[in-house]
């Protein structure tokens, strides 16, 4: 890319290197009447309970915590209400061992030659690294939100970058399927790229689009590679 | 190990997985007259400059401008003062490129079957995640003094492993070399793995010897994956 000196790419996971949805609704079929509908409404309640500590209307709480809050809600809601401890703290977990996209580790692999790759996600660390073990995903190092005690888009998750990696905000590029995350990424002067996530919206919904404002727009982790030249 | 349950491996680095005196001698070859000494000379500022930080006699500094400034010191004393900037620069980010011991990959990845592997050392952040890549070293996660701004032993770095994995301290095995940092992290509650390194000492020093109350002492990190039967 002409004019860019990127040196690390930092990623987005949820949606944009693993499948949760799918994988979600794996794990609770059998277990309640609708898996696919179920999944969509637990990550529903993402952003709400991201936004009750973003508020400051309760302190900070990680993601497995509003994650179980937000199962236990459902469930009281839509049953069966009688699901066990067990069960209830084995689905918690099943977002520790989310799938990735087909093409996410062959592209994290290339990009990895070229580029220093840390994850920078709103999941709790613990969560991140049985994901990327689980899943053979090999990332530089691990950042969470839980590391600055704050949720994306938050200016200081973003900042915590290029800081823990001694580099310049523009020598480190967002990569991620969510304009509102690249955005806010940019505003702290981060480089974007955009990857299409099609499924990522549900059955239905109309993907993302990415704005043309973004310094890359591609359809997967080999293609963000190949216009990376990794 | 009967009646332990470790999930987790936290790894001090300088000393322990990488050979810190051989690799700055030989990037101090040519610049300075002993390069050996001066190495060890470098290194003996490191605790006395840490010190300074824990005293709180200085605000939280990383490693690199510790480096730096005792680099300074070392050559307005023992010379050549004139060096360069960007030799002095250079000099610094040698730290960033520390070869590992000859066990220490292979070791790694014996043990990251089994385990959790983490890094848990006074260097900073930026410089774990390059000598990681560099050295070929495969951690599931960098953890860093930097992330807690405080250097060992202070409590809140050996805490900061079971907290952001989700363990509890007695899941969590510090591996080192120096009898000081395991008996630190023996006292949050984490189990303790010593390694012999008898070339950390210098010539003629005697090596460390490992304390009766150690739950683990190993010649290598090949001889640690045997004893931890991974």
């Amino acid at each position: 890319m002409p004019g860019m000196d990127v040196r690390a790419l930092a990623f987005d996971i949820f949606g944009t290197v693993v499948d949760w949805r799918g994988s979600i609704a794996e794990e609770l079929a059998g277990l309640v009447a609708d898996p696919a509908g179920f999944a969509h409404a637990w990550r529903d309640r993402y952003q709400p309970s991201l936004e009750r500590v973003r508020s400051g209307e309760i302190g900070w709480t990680k993601l497995d915590d509003l994650h179980r809050a937000s199962l236990d809600e459902l469930l009281a809601e839509f049953g069966p209400a009688e699901l066990g401890l067990p069960e209830r703290e084995r689905l918690v977990l099943a977002w520790h061992r989310l799938r990735p996209w087909p093409d996410s580790a062959a592209g994290l692999e290339r990009l990895r030659g070229r580029f220093v790759l840390a994850t920078l996600s709103n999941g709790n660390f613990g969560l991140l690294v049985d994901l990327t073990r689980q899943a053979g995903l090999r990332f530089d190092c691990i950042l969470s939100a839980e590391l600055v005690r704050a949720y994306k888009p938050d200016s200081r998750t973003y900042r915590m970058v290029p800081e823990l990696l001694g580099l310049r905000p523009e020598q480190v590029m967002l990569v991620a399927a969510h304009p509102y995350d690249l955005r806010a990424a940019a505003g702290e002067g981060l480089r974007t790229a955009f990857v299409s996530r099609p499924l990522e919206w549900g059955p239905g919904a109309p993907p993302a689009e990415p704005d043309p404002s973004f310094d890359v727009a591609a359809e997967d982790l080999l293609d963000l590679a190949d216009r990376l030249g990794a």
